[in-house]
């Protein structure tokens, strides 16, 4: 069994602490989004691997879903002294990571060397991978103006309207290595409940992830990140509609069908059914919001039970 | 009045202290050495800087002399994790300086503009050059190979035996703007009880600053470094004996004689006056041991009276 998830923050590393509970991790392996990637005071970070790499190592503060439990924000007080707007939250734990991540990119290690660095460190055995070593930031053109993701959601709040989102220099990107092989061999591709335009869309937007996708349809599941019309986490449903795409299980149905024959939706949305269906996409039901952890692993256990039923029909 | 110090870290800022309490502060000019400047983990770190800075500024930890009161180490803990190595001390605050240095550098700005704005954002009123905008690291050879001077002094707790001391490309180095402008509109310069070898060493070998100090000797009193044949602080005394000087406030004038006409000795080493003075140098006996707020302040109030004197010299 091998299991590929394609992955944002947050919403994802909810489901990837259920399944890397259930299943052998070493299993597992995480393509992760890193358009949300930003320097700042020098600093090169990379929020949506962190969020992933402390929740399966255990360190991630349980009450924001990101940087570490227990953090203290020294560093940042005293960079606020110097002059440096502290709007991005960064812990002083936090900081070790990123002081680690800039001194070995500027001796010309990968950002997958990093992440694959980090996550042996803090004892993740699931394989981390960033979905690519270039640099493609997301960038926001919004009623205000051109605005790095992170200045739009953390700096702004979300609050200018989005009228476009591009992700720079994505054109020339390359797979990490391993990102291509590991599709390949995956008897079951998790697309995570992550925002679609601004967690996923970057990893599909990677030269050949799309693409390899699309040969395995039918190994490939989502977990819609919309219940009742709204986001499980973050700006996803104002940004969809800010962008006219409709904000449901359909309209993320839509935007996933070339690409996943199967979809996870919550009983709250079963009445999109039949119209899903109708597109070619299969459906099941099942409750997606996980506030507990035994929530997270009931819907891995669901996911494992999909990758076996596919593993079957991979061998077959 | 005009005074400028030469100094060190820690010994220099217990007597800075004293002074900048005790006369009007922006007649206070503070030339730091930067030979014990380092790299580690990415970030540019200049501890004398600091460590002056930070005891001017009231934040310095008073028990150590270097980095913040109530400071924490979940950073350097972390980067510990990641496999680096936390043998140099560095703070949860303290980093920001670093970070903050290490950005403005890579922005094109020089030390000496870092260190304006840190001294600056943290309310400084003395003036505070780095000697040198240009790198110019300490080494030092010993019987267990060449050294930085911090994996020295800090690493290897100033165990291996000292053969030789170098300041790497230091004849090519410049004073930093405003270096010499400050020793010739002095009134007073005063060498600080510092490490005469690699604290106020490094400063006298920047290109025209021991020339500088030369043409004004008659305005110019150090304060020794030794008394009873020990440093009252580091390594000094230990690293004196290793490269066949001697340990005593005659050796520390010999060191001096062509730069000061004037040293201040404790009443301890009374009996190397006569000594002294038939070097050409003038005595003066006085506490030099600043163990509370009152004896920094004492000495620093003595060491006005000489400046006095002398300005009205310089008027006459």
């Amino acid at each position: 069994m091998n299991i590929v998830a394609l992955a944002g923050g947050i919403g994802a590393s909810k489901l990837l602490l259920g399944l890397y509970r259930v299943m052998d991790p070493r299993d597992l392996t995480i393509i992760v989004n890193t358009g949300d990637d930003i320097v700042l005071h020098g600093l090169s970070i990379s929020p949506d691997l962190d969020i992933v790499t402390y929740t399966l190592a255990g360190l991630v503060n349980p009450e924001t879903g990101w940087g570490f439990r227990d953090e203290t924000f020294h560093t940042l007080e005293q960079l606020a002294v110097y002059g440096h707007s502290p709007w991005f939250h960064l812990g002083d734990r936090d900081l070790a990571t990123h002081i680690h991540r800039t001194e070995m990119l500027r001796g010309g290690a990968g950002l997958s060397q990093v992440a694959e660095s980090i996550r042996r460190a803090v004892g993740v055995e699931a394989k981390i991978l960033p979905m690519t070593d270039d640099t493609v930031p997301t960038m926001i053109d919004t009623d205000e103006g051109r605005l790095h993701f992170q200045e739009y959601l953390v700096q702004r709040r979300a609050k200018p309207r989005v009228r476009a989102i591009s992700f720079e220099g994505i054109q020339n990107a390359r797979p990490t290595p391993g990102v291509l092989e590991a599709l390949e061999r995956a008897s079951c591709i998790l697309i995570c409940p992550s925002n679609p335009l601004i967690s996923i869309g970057p990893i599909l937007a990677v030269p050949g992830i799309r693409e390899a996708l699309r040969d395995r349809r039918r190994r490939t599941i989502a977990v819609c990140p919309i219940v009742g019309g709204k986001s499980l986490k973050g700006p996803s449903d104002q940004m969809l509609a800010e962008l006219g795409y409709e904000v449901s299980a359909l309209g993320v149905a839509r935007m996933y069908r070339d690409i996943c024959a199967t979809i996870v939706i919550d009983p709250a949305d079963e009445s999109y059914g039949p119209e899903i269906q109708s597109l070619g996409v299969d459906v099941i039901v099942h409750a997606t919001v996980m506030r507990t952890l035994a929530d997270k692993e009931v819907l891995a256990q669901r996911l494992l039970q999909f990758a076996e039923s596919r593993r079957a029909g991979v061998a077959a």
